[in-house]
């Protein structure tokens, strides 16, 4: 049996944004491993997508319960069980098949996606090489279509998810970037600017502009139209504290 | 003559991450715009080998002097005058030429990068319409290459620049991205871990992580070699301070 090895591949929103090196990748391996959850997976059918253009198998494990009811304290602990039963769940499939595995990363793998600690842990627990390759992420994405920088002239922008927005917004950060939304409280920021999108780079993508305040209602109705015709949305956000003047 | 239109495309470190969607829009235009420095500019290069890639002609016009020995207080002023400076070039090229021009951009445009913002002043002198496609930056290739993600479980990752490292540590920030390097001084930093790359992607890329304080004569020795191997050195870094225990 060839030698295991894993290779992570970013494939951003979808087809259009597989690069070349992402495609070579793919091409060098033997198969590719997803998790199927017990619902209808939007990014399961993107990733099936990629492997059919690519010629490359997919093969599916269930994927393990997550207690999404966790409050934000049992978060961290909820997401590590959750990696431990999916680390086990993958390796019992690259310990049979060996060979090259592929795990196709929706955006980018650097950024709040669980993949590489996975992998990581395959890694040690199999003793197998990897490597990961890098995708379009949706922040990107969402600054293409408003077609904005996101941050002013030399100054910083926050990546945070929506759990955690409060804390940056009382840091005083003033450029923030909400990565897995849901549709937190806004009110505190009402007079902020806000980028928004929702199912990016899909044919139900949505996207509102403006003052908080302003476009709070437009985002929510767009967020719906959005789960309407996809059933299910996914959002990112860009939010400014614009200086006085 | 045809209507005249501009595209904004991120190319990544080169054409191994110019995706579907950056090839199709690049075929679609008549010809790229870029700013030719007085000196040799390795990113011109790069630039050469996408057009060449894509068929399209690349038009350069002298990129107007900028004052980088301007102090931190008077940096947004003198990028302000090179923006100016910038615009009025291209839009004599523009008005003459017509057609739809292409702005490759290295990396991705919504990050530290001035096309955008000169694209829209151009937009509005001109009345031409544009658009934006992403491409793959380099704090993502960082984290490909040392297979990390750029923040702990859930928690933020903040993106700034060298000039303003010092600020995002005294704001108590624990997962910095730094990006426009140069060597800034580490010192404050000591303790804290490090992923640090120079000239991704390019054959004289340069990698080094570890604890700031151990690594940071490698980093000065490998900053060093990337210069002399290619004649410029670009570098990106991840700060991470570890938490005790």
């Amino acid at each position: 049996m060839a030698e295991t090895r894993v290779r992570v591949v970013g494939i951003g929103m979808g087809p259009q944004h597989v690069t070349p090196e992402a495609s070579e990748a793919l091409r060098s391996c033997d198969y590719a491993l997803a998790a199927e959850k017990s619902v209808d997976d939007p990014l399961l059918a993107v990733r099936r997508q990629v492997c059919g253009e690519h010629g490359l198998e997919l093969v599916t494990v269930p994927d393990p319960e997550r207690d999404r009811a966790a409050p934000a304290a049992g978060y961290e602990a909820a997401v590590h069980d959750w990696h431990v039963a999916r680390v086990t769940a993958y390796a019992r499939v690259l310990a049979s098949r060996g060979g090259t595995a592929a795990f196709l990363v929706w955006g980018d793998p650097s950024l709040y996606d669980s993949t590489v600690r996975v992998v990581e842990a395959l890694a040690e627990r199999l003793r197998l090489d990897y490597d990961v390759v890098p995708g379009i992420s949706a922040p990107q994405l969402l600054a293409a279509r408003h077609r904005i920088v996101l941050h002013p002239v030399g100054r910083p922008v926050h990546l945070t998810t929506a759990r955690r927005l409060h804390e940056a917004v009382a840091a005083g950060e003033t450029d923030i970037v909400v990565m897995l939304g849901g549709a937190p409280e806004l009110t505190a920021v009402g007079d902020w600017s806000i980028w928004w999108g929702a199912n990016l780079g899909t044919r139900s993508e949505e996207l509102v502009a403006g003052r908080v305040c302003d476009v709070v209602a437009e985002v929510e109705a767009a967020r719906e139209r959005a789960r309407a015709s996809a059933g299910w949305v996914m959002d990112v956000y860009l939010l400014r504290r614009e200086s006085a003047g």
